[in-house]
């Protein structure tokens, strides 16, 4: 530890106990220290998702060693370091993956996970990005190898996963088709860079994907629905066509006819970020500075802000969040 | 052409309606010329395969512009070349996978999908090779991309792909688990190089491939059953793991809860070799000439010999098909 200035107790909003928005409860905690390798982030602003919501109903337990506070990205400023930090000092803005704990404010992660808030950004917009841009460089690019040329169905066009894939997708020369659930949410994701949205709700998105491709179909699905849109990833897929799955908001368990896999030669794969190394996320943060940061600095691509809440009222964002009426990303602001 | 002794007509097989193994028979036909780039074989040995059988029955109709014969793979020797052929001359024994038609004297195929036979191998089993070798090749090595060290499970151990399955992946480095229906079935794998063979009849393969591989379970699978096989190999997966489905002989519409395959990060894919370009079989014959006929020239690995049959037997071959009774490969002998 460089810094003195640090107070021994912090605020933080834990998880009484399983349970609806109303769990969320403010405590004191005392402020964590930093081990190898470690900075603790002073947070300014913390990231709200889907996962936090799971793992306050008590169906998505922490990873072993992990905070048991919910929180999985923050912004803030660097507070302290650990023996063997190298790349940043005290003062330095970040924005970081956190193993859990964001809700805090002050939250360690380890400094490879952690890259500089973008030039002009401000710690809201920047908390906002390491959870989608980290799911979405993984799965989207890495796991499911999009090129430029290439056509992206993305459902949930409008979530925090949703606008940014399309973002990044488009600005990367990909074609991007999406489904969302109104023709508000639509046009917004239309806005940002999609050719095609598609409303699942008066559309069929398989006719709909043929149709927009002149019947060539999908080449990379990015899905967390699950359910029956499986078989119907399955079909709006064209040949050598990748799906990867994110969550399942529809179910997990279903029925598919598994012949358009074989024939078309599909890849269906899926992944969750994490309980994965903290040396993966280092090599998908490398990634994101290189491909994905200069688009940002550029504001050729920025996080769509929903919401901000005060962190105290933790409880509200939770309560939008599966109201499902937001578009974007949801942040708690840790004043 | 450069030969002129062959004759003008030849015996064929055909299919002459849809049906059971009697409607396959004996007709005349004028032996092919060879087009641009292509050998004419005269066929020594014809290989049996299940597709064979499927459109036989009149559900796995030729892709357009392939020969209405069934059979996809022969041995034999060049008989004429068409104009740009390179490699092969009039006289030179080859084993190919054809584009059908090898249940006949003569059979076209591209110079490129054609491979020498292997030293010191008869004719009937060098024709009992390309259709293992090219499936098992690209859908366990390529698509499956099995490496030494790993694990690979095989369903249907005895079968050809089974045994090709089996042999190859061992003398490359993989440690093999196969399933098989008969104790007899099992005795055969285990001597063909597989460590484990489980009788499906009486045990569970999910819990014989955890315990086999300390819990970890198969790094690759090698499904031809489908059905309730689906969510059955996505237990027996590791983390990351590949499942390659190559057929459905239980049925291609099924039920799987898609979390295994999120959480352990598989990949569920697959393909057929049939439809395929002649360039993409001919990169096959390179990689299959550089690391497999090496194996099989020393006799580190052989096609396992089931039976056969003369060519106009051909319904009694693929009586013992449909039967299941045989161990490896069915060859029809052309004399």
């Amino acid at each position: 530890m460089t810094s003195n200035e640090i107070p021994q107790a912090m605020t933080v909003i834990a998880i009484s106990e399983p349970g609806g928005p109303m769990v969320l409860k403010p405590e004191e905690r005392p402020v964590p220290r930093p081990g190898d390798g470690e900075i603790l982030i002073r947070v300014r602003a913390a990231g709200v998702n889907r996962p936090d919501v799971a793992q306050r109903k008590g169906v998505y337990p922490p990873p072993p060693g992990a905070s048991d506070l919910p929180g999985l990205e923050v912004s803030g400023e660097v507070a302290g370091v650990g023996e063997g930090v190298k790349r940043w000092s005290v003062g330095d803005e970040v924005t970081a993956l956190t193993p859990g704990g964001g809700y805090a404010q002050y939250c360690l992660v380890h400094e490879s996970n952690a890259l500089p808030v973008p030039h002009g950004f401000t710690f809201t917009e920047a908390a906002a990005l390491p959870e989608t841009f980290f799911t979405v460089w993984h799965n989207v690019f890495q796991r499911g190898g999009l090129k430029a040329g290439e056509t992206l169905l993305v459902h949930g066009g409008s979530s925090g996963i949703g606008t940014t894939a399309i973002q990044l997708a488009s600005a990367l020369g990909a074609t991007v088709i999406t489904t969302a659930g109104s023709a508000e949410k639509c046009d917004a994701c239309i806005k940002l860079g999609a050719a095609r949205a598609i409303n699942y709700r008066g559309e069929d998105f398989v006719l709909a994907v043929k149709e927009a491709t002149d019947g060539r179909g999908a080449d990379v699905i990015l899905d967390m629905v699950g359910g029956d849109y499986i078989d119907r990833n399955y079909a709006a897929a064209a040949v050598e066509g990748r799906i990867v799955q994110i969550a399942f908001m529809g179910g997990s368990t279903a029925q598919a006819d598994f012949s358009k896999l074989m024939m078309k030669r599909l890849t269906h794969t899926g992944s969750t970020l994490r309980p994965r190394t903290v040396d993966f996320k280092a090599q998908i943060a490398a990634e994101l500075e290189t491909h994905a940061w200069p688009l940002l600095a550029a504001r050729r691509i920025a996080p769509v802000m929903d919401t901000i809440f005060p962190l105290r009222e933790a409880w509200r964002a939770h309560e939008r969040m599966e109201e499902g009426n937001h578009v974007g990303k949801i942040v708690l602001d840790v004043a």
